[in-house]
């Protein structure tokens, strides 16, 4: 397989967002990653798009072409290709970029991610939402998000102690990043004290343990990292992509407080890397709800099952800590588009390792970890970077 | 990059399969697929889907994972991905699926192509798949598919005298085709005077110049081409895959007679095959209406931009042509489940190059193409395939 690194980044601001449309936002973000790379738009082969639900969210499939139209490309034909795997859909678009140049197909690729969730019609963003679950089994008798969440929460408690005040205290620490990012939807620092009070959603989660609806748009520029330095004294190397699937209906997994597919597209990953997670620097983890960055912590093999509530408390993962976490503000703070949120990761693991993340930056970032979940966690792809 | 090959196939029946659901359809197919290749569970490296609008059709998106769970696969946890490109997401699939094995990454993946389209709640099959066109200026203002396509051959006729009964003729011939195909949705020829005399729809297509709403999927598996021969004696090796884009909108088209996608997808097909229209013995076509044919027989070079009404009437594309076109019965007779399309192409071309089409047979089929196109033509997807 060829090396592959990322030589360009571009984000907009995330938020709710009624005066900009798809097309716009996408355009943006993808117009920023090509400048930052320094590519001319000549030499793109290939786009891939990450969006899980453009046809509920906005009436348009089919938004592949409909990128590479809005970028400008239609008069060069390259080929454009949607990936949806949910909340994971921009990171498997990362990893279907990745394989296209490991393969030797292609050289440069630009990689989108994007939703449009605040203007949806004939449906509420929750309603949309729950199809990433199992409409058979889960949808159909009317959970939702919070819901299945909010079961996972009561039994890590159960099993393992984990407090409402851990919970918590990961929604403080992602509120203290995103004050810090200039493209965050909220960017305010909470209380321990108002996140525990929030409006309850799905006991024991409340308002401010659930990540947002969120309008915006991500894009990175991949290259053969045998050409990336013809773009940038920066490149950012993927060293290791995992990527692993799960029942799609949370009832049916061997243990509900475990991520399998976490676990799996870890252990992939940290393979290929040949690395383990000591190696690990900083990483942007799925935190859809406080408790989802609690297992993915365990999952991750930063911290024993079960110990993520202390690892917590003990501020291990905040941007002064050992292993700071969602240095961006995570899903939590920075917002959640969900097909950009994979991307919208790798945007933030490479501005910290190219030490260009403002008051965010985290001092010694070389290797970074951006882990993107699918639905409950019937997908999980993993991507390792290093500066190199 | 390393060769890959097709060494198993699988299709459901197509047709208004009321009584089994979306997970039903592409465990069937899968699992045909794999016990024609004789490979064992455990040897599958990952899955790709191709699904144009789940969300809509059936209320569910993450389909990648529903998959590889519905297929019994969720205790390997392996990689399961959704590809959408509108009607040309299964031949998006194939290509991602030859791109993972090309790379290095996998040995052995798993394709699948499904759409369920009959049972669709809160909204026409219609208004589903308009979303493949350009929702802001082509679906918003009230054109539906049919109506593009008769844009397109309205042009046709006025420029090249291309005639409604030479449309008439495409159906009659694919018809024929599908009256010897097991799995087609219509298993009946029809007359030249049926097809000329049928209801219109939007002049000139009437209601046989139309593929069909279907429910339906189809499977193959990929293997790396060195490792083939383990499992099969007849693999069939992928010498091309080319992929190409356009603008969403038809009339932003430099000639909206011309499917600019299947021009630039085709000759990056024909130059990785290292070869030309001449070499194709067979060829499965995207015929979602009768014009599409015979733009598509233009645009792949078999004959010359405005010669393609004259060759259907020369009979040149029938099974006893000199080239056959749609042998299956194409979208039209064989039907058009959209997410499935692509991959049943594979399926055909593979069967006739193994020699196992029965009463549909070509002789002396060494090179077989297949062409999937999204939308009006703003994705296209070829490939170009060989026993060995």
């Amino acid at each position: 397989m060829r090396d592959v690194a990322i030589i360009g980044v571009g984000l907009t601001k995330f938020g709710e967002l009624w005066d900009k449309s798809f097309r716009q936002l996408i355009a943006e973000a993808g117009s920023k990653a090509i400048l930052d790379s320094g590519i001319g738009g000549k030499e793109i082969d290939a786009m891939y798009i990450g969006s899980m639900s453009s046809g509920r969210f906005i009436g348009q499939e089919h938004v592949g072409a409909l990128v590479a139209d809005a970028s400008g490309f239609s008069h060069r034909h390259i080929p454009a290709t949607r990936v949806e795997g949910a909340c994971a859909s921009g990171g498997l678009a990362v990893r279907e970029g990745f394989l296209s140049i490991a393969s030797g197909m292609n050289d440069i690729v630009v990689v989108g991610g994007i939703e449009k969730m605040n203007d949806v019609a004939g449906a509420t963003a929750t309603e949309t939402l729950i199809m990433a679950a199992d409409q058979e089994w889960e949808a159909f008798f009317g959970v939702t998000f919070p819901g299945l969440y909010a079961m996972i929460a009561m039994k890590h408690m159960r099993d393992y102690g984990t407090t409402k005040e851990q919970l918590a205290q990961v929604a403080v620490k992602n509120h203290a990043n995103g004050a810090l990012n200039p493209y965050a939807q909220y960017q305010r620092e909470i209380t321990l004290e108002q996140a525990i009070n929030a409006a309850p959603v799905a006991y024991p989660l409340g308002l401010l343990d659930c990540s947002p609806v969120t309008d915006g748009a991500a894009s990175i520029v991949l290259c053969a990292a045998d050409k990336a330095k013809k773009y940038t004294d920066k490149p950012v190397k993927i060293l290791g992509s995992g990527q692993a699937s799960d029942t799609l209906a949370l009832h049916a997994r061997r243990d509900i407080c475990t991520l399998d597919s976490t676990v799996y597209a870890a252990k992939m990953a940290y393979k290929q890397a040949n690395m383990t997670p000591k190696d690990v620097d900083l990483a942007e983890v799925h935190d859809c709800f406080t408790i989802a960055e609690i297992c993915a912590i365990e999952d991750l093999g930063f911290v024993k099952k079960g110990e993520g509530g202390g690892a917590i408390e003990k501020k291990i993962t905040t941007l002064d800590g050992s292993l700071p976490v969602n240095t961006s503000g995570g899903l939590k703070s920075k917002g959640h588009p969900v097909g950009a949120t994979g991307v919208a990761q790798m945007v933030e693991i490479t501005q910290q390792l190219r030490g260009e993340a403002g008051k965010r930056q985290v001092k010694n970032a070389n290797i970074g970890l951006a882990h993107n979940v699918g639905g409950s966690g019937a997908t999980c792809v993993i991507h390792i970077l290093e500066a190199v």
